[in-house]
């Protein structure tokens, strides 16, 4: 294979996803061969607006629709136009049209507005191909998986059930592409010997039986939070389990917030996303410099998995 | 005033502490007057393991007790001198003998094993002066106060109240030496509106009131806690109240590992300390250099409020 194919679904036409798409075109290109799901129309209208050429190589698949963007606003025609752009961008990939699929930032509330019954991209794919997904988010040098992910804080420690976890870590595993996995413990220190909270015992049962049924000893912890991410861990330790969304995004964001990507596994198909919602707030505004580095990375990643 | 005097407690002798208080000395000493709360035998028996010469400037206040120092071992002997030599710097700085007090490392648990009825430095100062006190973190560019600090991560959001909040927010304030304060959220995202936890609103309500109280708008969040923290945002924000401890602390580590420092806010007293524990794993070893640059730090800051 030469260059890989990969399905760009164009995300909410409003927020900045077109910007990103135009902007790195020329970037990715040089690495892949980009199909955009969208229409001329409306990459017409949006390059317009920015005052950005449409780039001669931008290879468009026709998804029907026509709108007038609003820029930064949560619409409905937006918010249906993305879910099917997505939503075919799936298909290409799950028929081996197109290698992998990188999806743009859509808007959760204008899917909401349109009636699309899935709160988001993960949401859907856990759908369409009923299996579960693993959210990944990260750089090279340092991978988060996320055991729970978008609830409430609240609901967090109910959620450590020493099956559970063994189950996730069990299915982790051939995934995450390492021999050396960190789990964080729940509690501040750890737990510091049962003071603190006492879920570390459940985490430290799931490890043990993933790591006998593994047959290896993959996985190890549970480690102190706290000190998890500390500069002399990071140097050996590069792929890590976090308990909860902010206790992985927080240091990923603290130290990566622009080239941090989003990645599904679990999946029959290959899918990645930048680290980053719609923008609305500075969609299509003067002024305002778009950063396309977690995209190209997204990109990045989803070609390389595709070569494998 | 010259250079002030800093009371420096010795901490657990069988940990570090000794090592950095002697290691550090002709650093600190440029820039105050350290007064070591020990005896000459017992330092003298720790220089000798070390193989560090005593300073010839190293004053010592007299705390007897005379036990044989065992490494890396949690002691009722070294845990109970630990505490009169903490409990001695205390009544000097309250006295104004001495103006601020750094303490050097403790083992909670050798204070346990030696019937010390305070489970560390703060909790004995709470109870010593009959004050809350707030525990902060940070580097000069990166303060964080922590709401709740060692409890369990499952019995934080319900210390999340209203009226709580706008309390400890309004005592912070005229102690955190600042006029812009960023307040976290709980929840992933904030909350997401509500759809990922719903604590965001008294949080809300606690940021309102205590602007509404001090006359200013000093507070402001709640911050989405995953990007809180990234590099665009921490080029304006330096003061933080995070609502649980890795939340706070997991950034400052991730970090500034080596660099933090922990200071006590609401005392009469001033006291500060290196955000580190006794280290009892490399305590004396041979081939591990103890970084002593969160305990230089925690001197300097004590020096400098001092000054004020």
């Amino acid at each position: 294979m030469d260059k890989p194919i990969i399905a760009i679904s164009i995300g909410d036409l409003n927020g900045v996803a077109p910007e990103i798409a135009l902007r790195a075109h020329s970037q990715i290109r040089e690495f892949c061969t980009p199909l955009y799901f969208t229409n001329y129309e409306m990459i017409e209208q949006a390059a317009q607006l920015l005052n950005i050429p449409i780039p001669s190589d931008f290879d468009i698949e026709y998804i029907g629709g026509s709108f007038t963007i609003r820029p930064g606003k949560v619409s409905r025609e937006s918010g249906e136009y993305s879910f099917r752009s997505f939503q075919k961008g799936v298909e290409f990939t799950s028929a081996g049209i197109t290698h992998a699929l990188v999806t743009l930032p859509i808007s959760k509330e204008a899917w909401q507005r349109a009636g699309i019954p899935y709160r988001g991209h993960t949401d859907y794919l856990r759908h369409r191909f009923g299996r579960e997904i693993i959210m990944v988010l990260g750089v090279p040098q340092l991978w988060i998986a996320l055991y729970t992910d978008h609830i409430p804080l609240r609901k967090v420690p109910k959620k450590i059930r020493t099956g559970r976890l063994t189950e996730f870590l069990t299915r982790l595993y051939p995934l995450f592409g390492s021999e050396r996995i960190s789990v964080l413990g729940l509690n501040p220190h750890a737990g510091d010997g049962g003071v603190l909270g006492d879920e570390e015992k459940k985490i430290s049962k799931a490890i043990k039986r993933a790591n006998k049924g593994i047959g290896k000893k993959v996985f190890r912890g549970p480690l102190v939070p706290d000190s998890a991410f500390a500069p002399h861990i990071r140097e050996r330790e590069h792929h890590y389990v976090a308990l909860y969304h902010d206790q992985g995004l927080i240091p990923l964001k603290t130290l990566y917030f622009h080239e941090a990507i989003n990645v599904s596994l679990g999946l029959p198909i290959i899918r990645s996303s930048p680290d980053h919602g719609t923008a609305f707030d500075i969609a299509y505004k003067k002024g305002f410099s778009i950063n396309t580095t977690s995209y190209i990375n997204a990109v990045n990643y989803a070609v390389r998995r595709a070569l494998l």
